[in-house]
């Protein structure tokens, strides 16, 4: 297990899926935040399942307490532990998986890996266990905007290769894109992923999906090359996430395709510093912040659990056709917003913390 | 700075483009194995310069000496301190850049985050840090392949929009990737590459492409959930080797294009295991390796050294055509191949000992 | 704040003296350890307030819940959280000290690191904090004793220069040590700590001592040279626990008074592993476990907080006399012997399973 | 093996004792520190065997060479690796060690913990290790001084129970340290100790002795807690450093004959701060430096390798008589000085880093 993220501003994550709470230490946040549940509760809302007709039906309320690191609404400089009770267990939903590993879940590889597994749902591997990024993501967030302004907003822009079109990222809000049900900003698009979700729904089967995240107003100089480049840890902390098949950052895999005199990234003065024509880059040189918008993609699997029957084997071996009773998401990208913006706040607080330092 | 990487099997690189020399530490190398200069070699001949005119004529023999760790041939246990000579430095090519940072370089996001800069190439930006990861990952392969027969192998898939045809992942060798002049195993499209990179090296271009890297024989069991997730540490690894911006494992961003029932993984019986019958994972199910092979691909983007003459600014923002005179090769790719393969082994070997700790 | 501690092992605590709650999460125990809560409890009952005459009065039952990481009475490998309320907060105790630094308390040194304080006692510098330490050692000590019947022992050995004889360091037992009420197997000398003890505490003032410790049944071989030598690993767990001023391994500071033909341990042989005739090096050589008892001590200073008036200045320098009304033992080495003993686990535990990788 | 030190200021060590060369890494030095060889060769020339007769015969240059991290005189903010060439192996010295464990060295444990090791002299846990750590310590007192003034002087203060008079803390140099050829500052003290030392030296045999550090101007604010307190990194610092037997900070050991009314360092206002009117807490409270002088002692034990015939036995059990042949000190303490002096720096300046990322 390697349960804890960051050097400095680093969260330890803990729960089961189906045990009787997930929850985080935050430790470094630095003294003097103004901080309460209310900083933490919307983005946990947003992840919220049940939240709509196109989440799973687990009901959860998800309601974040603080346990320690904070008096009198300000931060201590100590551990900020948070807890989320787990309500909605339903551990029956999983009896056939004792002895049935779910194709593309990690039942098989917990089994192999421990000799031992959560019997209930996914236990550690469930995206359940997102709840404490989220959490400790938003005193990241906090922190950051606080301290320099730094927003992090993220939407879906790809289901199904329904394709969102240009989205003005200097420009668009979190508000922009929770007018959408399934946080696509743009509408047209939004309407037809809908629908493309409702008809997998129906049919028992998930899709998958890409989810855009720009952060902006970071300054230039964060990232530690040369292991902890500022795209190097952004690329782990999406990768970690349940369901995550890839990350790009800027030109991404079209770089490919480019030449360098199309590719570079021309400077030009932009007011009293320098910033760039073009941004293939992503807000990133060597590793580095460059003051340019980070922008970055991350690819996100179809659902793992769908009603269709599958003809698949059990632990011995054995044929066996499997049909999932779980409750589930038919497309995970909606719900996964807040949580590639948690992650990428907990990146970019932790490598603002040891810029600091210098 | 974070110059090292791993938690129990650690490398920690240092050494400048042009300075006297570059170098690595590999801490936490079990003792007992065989080892010598020979096991290292090998890999940064692949990695030198010079070693075809598609590449660099900066012309670096690259010999790698051991200075610690081992006696009598055999590791100690103790840390292996790794030193490669550079000596065809020339400062004098880069006196533009002390004024000028180059577009897509690392110039201005160094000079930002220290205040300072190595003024002779990259310094640690520089491409040339990668000799310490391929010999400390050779180290790392050497352990892998004696201690269960773990195979890497990582070829040229893509070159500027030309791909090469399916490859066989199984069967694939180093031999037949280095048949091609870049590194890509298909004799067809290896030419064309060739053509392309040529062409490209006469306009005084550069290309982007893309790196396919497979990993056989690794037991199921390696990963370290929720955040060392093999996916995780990979995508971290690539994602610091310099000029690339992506990085997808198994089906990758194809991933949003699939519904579940397509994309799941069925089990099936492989001899006395279980393994897929399909491998849209990449070998990876909840961050934990699952028998089947490890199969992802990277992007780097077109060399940011070109010789077109390019329109950006210096320091003060002042407008400057600039006219690179650095050694460089037109396209990264064909020896970014064993820097792919080691920082690979880096994160296998890591894993393989923090799972034997259970 | 650095709040964990160990590397595959690894304890986070959180919580301070006058919160809700105080807690920790220990990630990286093996899966597969028989635990539950009636495991950790009897240390935590051990280390309790308010357990006899000698102790403080502030009341608290400290029943440890164990909130995920276990399923059907077995670890999963996954983060066990550990939490436990507070009950008796009385933080109108603390008015003054608002104003006022305690003397050789920590009010002004967490002032002047963060800029701000927990005003209800001292936060995290409370001995509060050392709850999840203790809970988490258990937990550490269930898998040592379970995996090779290591065992751990503490007492008190010495109070106020009044040192308890020769102790049987292979036989004493917990049941030997806690017959006493001081925690000093040596009864006629616990009588005399315990009438020096009330003295102190009639006198509205304390008493420093020592504990001795003794790790039995240790295999050769822990501990990670050069810099996580087991006795370096130890002097920080020991160093970090609240109220201490030093530690000694073996022969400890007399070693200084000592000539190496008097001091070195001779190899003999011990059934069919070489032990050494007299055991000056305390059971590490290099700083790796030889299989000899390892024997440390560790110097408690007298409790900070005193009734007796003392003469001291405010946070703004000005003269003022200060009397304490918080609850507090007139001397900690009764209560801290399970401390002693959870850090002495929690390192020894961590550099078990760092040998294991090899 | 663990050979890195530090989180934000890191040093990684290398090298055996009769391989070809030691060395370190130091990572997260900031930028644009003035840093030369000549920064780092006087803390060397004070650690050199054959320094006086009373040291080690042994004769060895010890020139470093730093290999990077520094261009024109300043650090770059990257790695600066450091190398000191071994010039004066002679493992035919060890012949006799090949089949028998000298008592209390590490040949045992290293043999047990890895199956292998280092046949000429200690490898690794040889004191010429501490070449390493006296290196990088330099570099560390370097930005110490520059940053704020920072000073670290210590001194002998005890060997065989031949104890130096009162020291004025606040004034003494490693000028007065140095006058001395035992490095005791008390010259009739000095003059005992060096007698001591030559009549053990003609008798084969070796004396023990205690370090006394003092650390000067250290602003109120460093350390970490809970578990890497100030006092907690100096105990693992100075227990990682080889034939150490025990750590005392402030009061020490002699804390536990107090009284909490008489060890209470009342607090008084010192110019625009305050300060505490004595300092048994020795510079630290709640494991934060407090201001006033950080204060500690180092307790060293007798040579393990004498040359009076030792009664032992071979690694099969058998008996035979050891007659060491090695050159060796008869007492370290006096070149001991500047290790306890750089593994001080070392923490501090992790410890500043670290405070200053707050």
């Amino acid at each position: 297990m390697s349960s804890s993220f960051g050097t400095l501003f680093r969260i330890t994550t803990f729960g089961e899926s189906h045990g009787p709470s997930v929850g985080a230490v935050v430790d470094g946040c630095p003294p003097k935040i103004t901080l309460s549940e209310a900083d933490i509760q919307p983005q946990l809302d947003r992840r919220r399942p049940a939240q709509s007709r196109l989440t799973t039906t687990r009901n959860e309320a998800d309601r974040v307490s603080i346990l320690s690191g904070v008096e009198n609404g300000k931060t201590l400089g100590t551990p900020i532990s948070l807890i989320v009770k787990n309500n909605n267990q339903r551990t029956g939903d999983y009896q056939q998986i004792h002895s049935v590993p779910r194709p593309s879940h990690a039942d098989y590889t917990y089994q192999m890996k421990y000799g031992n597994r959560a019997l209930g749902g996914g236990g550690r591997s469930s995206a359940r266990e997102t709840v404490a990024r989220v959490a400790g993501g938003a005193i990241a967030e906090k922190l950051l905007y606080e301290d320099c302004g730094i927003e992090i907003v993220a939407w879906v822009s790809n289901v199904y290769s329904i394709e969102a079109s240009s989205i003005d990222i200097m420009g668009i809000t979190r508000t922009d894109v929770d007018r959408s049900i399934v946080r696509c900003p743009d509408s047209d698009t939004s309407e037809k992923i809908k629908e493309a979700i409702l008809e997998a729904q129906k049919a028992g089967d998930s899709l998958g999906g890409i989810i855009t995240c720009v952060c902006r107003n970071l300054p230039a100089g964060l990232g530690e090359p040369v292991f902890d480049k500022l795209e190097a840890l952004l690329a782990q902390a999406m990768l970690s996430i349940p369901a995550t098949k890839g990350f790009a950052i800027g030109s991404g895999f079209a770089c490919s395709e480019m030449r360098g005199s199309a590719h570079n990234d021309l400077f030009i003065k932009k007011g009293d510093r320098l910033g760039t024509k073009t941004n293939h880059s992503g807000g990133v040189q060597g590793g580095i912040s460059n003051g340019e918008p980070v922008l970055f993609r991350v690819a996100f699997k179809p659902t793992s659990t769908i009603s269709l029957p599958q003809q698949t084997v059990d632990f011995n071996g054995n044929d066996v056709v499997l049909e999932a009773k779980g409750r589930h998401d038919p497309c995970v990208v909606p719900r996964a917003i807040p949580i590639v913006e948690g992650m990428t706040a907990l990146v970019i607080a932790d490598l603002a913390l040891r810029q600091k330092s210098r």
